[in-house]
């Protein structure tokens, strides 16, 4: 099994950052990220408030980070990581159907990434999957929905129409894969998930109402509260203190996802606290 | 009398981010530091953990900042504030003789500036002062002992060797100035000041007891404790919350001198930080 010494969630700021911190000590470090790293920072139209540069486009500043990883030959792997658990001195890192370890964890996810669903929380493992290649045999010959942000998932899209009996497919991306005849596109987004024990109705925005067995949520950055299950939150941002540590011994967040302001500079120094106290993690 | 919106004490990379994140919010800004903008950045041979800056010198990356700063249109004023005081709701800071005001205070000393002398502390406002304009009338023909680190303090210097008797005088740099036939060049520093009730007798590095009735130790700039009494320091450093207040309502502190790691991006990170909360202080 790969092993890092710090795996880092996320490749905002805070997590880019993170990441150069890292590997200026000497450490190993795995980097995991949407193909985008701050879609956010990608659409600003101007910042003018991180110390250095003046004048520059939100994507142009981006530019110049990723250069800076490129230039310290870190690479940015991007993959779904769909938990972590902690397994005596180190952490795995669940990636589709395989593993990777890392002894300590830096959660960097922003904030669109953590707004959850109605129910999705209560139905987590009773209806709701967030892996197909985890979960998948569970719903053999069943009804199911699937929900895609990213073309990236459709090898785990063909293995669950390939299960399943039935499957509701609402991608939020255009669509490249050949759908098989169980298949229903419906254009359209979910908005609540309902049930009582278990998940049994899934309401879209458009106002259907889908009778399922379960639903998949294919997204390329979970909320961290899945990723890292008894995470807590205050706030709806991950609860940490002034080294930057969670309530999770060994994993430590940074950047937005642990609260306002939401700006760059911000996330740029939480990112190197956080590798500062990963790395102090590590060694001892 | 001159007022401001946020006052930040101290012009290293926490201050600098300060003052632009203040004035990207449309607020008015007094910055207040040394001549030489952090000594420490000025001094590294690379920074390469700054995210955007790679392969710099630490003097390169402080000309990048100084010109962000131009760009922004603040001016670093160089002068030493030698007291702030709370004054209902505003802050007096006590600038030689002079007074401005601000509504908000952003100190971001860095570390070197808080090596206090043994004895600084307790024999302050006895035999003990910062500042000639304010204290010299207090020994008219008395003997004293001025220490001086630049040649920026040259008239608070002429003032006191008008005023006392006989001054002991332990210039730290180059001195400029004509001195009169009462003043004794000493070319030693302060290891120690002692005494019981006041100041008695001001020992030297070079091991020289002087026995006098009052010492000013003119700096650039002082430790955060004496400009800001009642500060609360936790490992000698000043004790801030996640919002980078003290525990003085409306003062802030980033950087160095809220405690390890002494980083650039830890140092840019706080300093927007505690602009966000100076603004939000000013607005309610």
């Amino acid at each position: 099994m790969q092993q890092f010494d710090v795996a880092i969630i996320g490749c905002g700021p805070a997590g880019l950052s993170a990441a150069i911190n890292v590997k200026a000590q000497n450490r190993t470090v795995l980097l995991v990220g949407p193909k985008i790293c701050s879609l956010s920072l990608h659409k600003a139209h101007q910042v003018n408030n991180y110390l250095g540069f003046y004048g520059l486009s939100g994507e142009e500043l981006r530019q110049q980070f990723l250069k800076h990883i490129e230039a310290a030959g870190i690479e940015i792997t991007n993959i779904t990581v769909s938990g972590i658990y902690p397994m005596g001195k180190v952490f795995q890192l669940q990636i589709r159907d395989d593993f990777v370890e890392a002894k300590a964890i830096i959660l960097t996810t922003g904030v669109t990434a953590s707004k959850v669903l109605p129910g999705e929380d209560s139905f987590l493992g009773k209806g709701v999957s967030y892996c197909a290649a985890c979960d998948a045999m569970f719903y053999r010959d069943k009804t199911i929905v699937v929900s895609s942000d990213s073309a990236e998932h459709e090898d785990e899209v063909r293995l669950l129409t390939e299960v399943a009996a039935k499957v509701y497919y609402l991608p939020q991306y255009e669509v490249k894969m050949n759908l098989p005849d169980n298949v229903e596109v419906l254009d359209s987004k979910i908005k609540k998930l309902k049930g009582s024990d278990r998940l049994e109705v899934v309401e879209l925005q458009n106002g259907q109402e889908l009778t399922v067995d379960g639903v998949f949520l294919l997204k390329e950055q979970l909320p961290p509260t899945q990723i890292v299950p008894g995470l807590q939150l205050e706030d709806k941002h991950i609860k940490v203190d002034e080294k930057m540590a969670t309530n999770i011994p060994g994993v430590f967040a940074a950047g937005d996802v642990t609260g306002r302001p939401y700006q760059v500079a911000k996330a740029v120094g939480q990112g190197q606290i956080a590798a500062f106290s990963a790395v102090a993690w590590v060694q001892n």
